[in-house]
């Protein structure tokens, strides 16, 4: 379980970093297929029980596919894309809400013209993500729609 | 603890409202002085271990002041005004993170041209707020930045 020491109470916002928020390459050790992700955790103390971070891919870039049995809470922070979640391909903006309960196969996908930012809550408590195998992959790309969006 | 069903995985945004998110009067049982605050519950299911709500209030409103034992972790997502944190009044505007920790008083307050919205992350499990005493208020009102906020 993730800790941190107590924030300042004020925090201040610019350009999509935080006052004291460090911004992290996202899984920079190459054991996933990602393209240019940062990560930012806004809030991570023990007693919330949960964790605020901020992610962002850069323009036309996306996140990683996989699943896991803790679920996400996201909200699209910025820009515009689509996301993967389990059979469903939709398109995202700013302040939609994004539900991807446990076990499902989700991906984003940052539109061309700007990077995709959004926050995403989770249990301090949490497996790590699985990735698709290839018979895994190829069922779910028998379904148009996410072959379109994989095959971007 | 409060729990609602599994969500639908997309939620829409339209102008501070999200598909099936009830749009909630807060403490409308007049136990608490406040001025015209709605309330949206995002994300509640039980796994996550918190909720994330969605509080608004109109051009000139503010929240109640109160303390308690939880901890906030909020991000303003709406509008510009001004926030107390124990004995700090600072300027807040959207995508500010505001750290409230254990009874530590805190009170929003709008500023005049448009309301102020903010996301608020707690605990799924938490106690209820408490008021202050008119002691615990002079005590507030001795600091001349804490006076001229709750005066305004």
């Amino acid at each position: 379980m993730m800790d941190i020491e107590q924030q300042t109470s004020f925090r201040a916002f610019s350009d999509y970093r935080w006052d004291e928020v460090a911004c992290l390459p996202y899984k920079e050790d190459g054991a996933a297929p990602f393209k240019a992700i940062s990560r930012q955790v806004l809030f991570a103390e023990g007693q919330l029980g949960c964790e605020l971070r901020y992610f962002e891919m850069a323009a036309g870039g996306n996140s990683t596919l996989e699943r896991h049995e803790h679920m996400h809470a996201v909200m699209i922070l910025r820009g515009c894309g689509q996301c993967l979640v389990g059979e469903e391909v939709r398109p995202v903006r700013p302040f939609d809400l994004v539900t991807i309960p446990s076990w499902t196969w989700h991906q984003f996908r940052a539109a061309g013209g700007e990077p995709l930012g959004f926050l995403c809550m989770v249990n301090a408590l949490r497996d790590k993500p699985q990735l698709p195998t290839e018979q895994e992959l190829a069922a779910l790309k028998s379904h148009p729609a996410i072959a379109a969006f994989l095959d971007v």
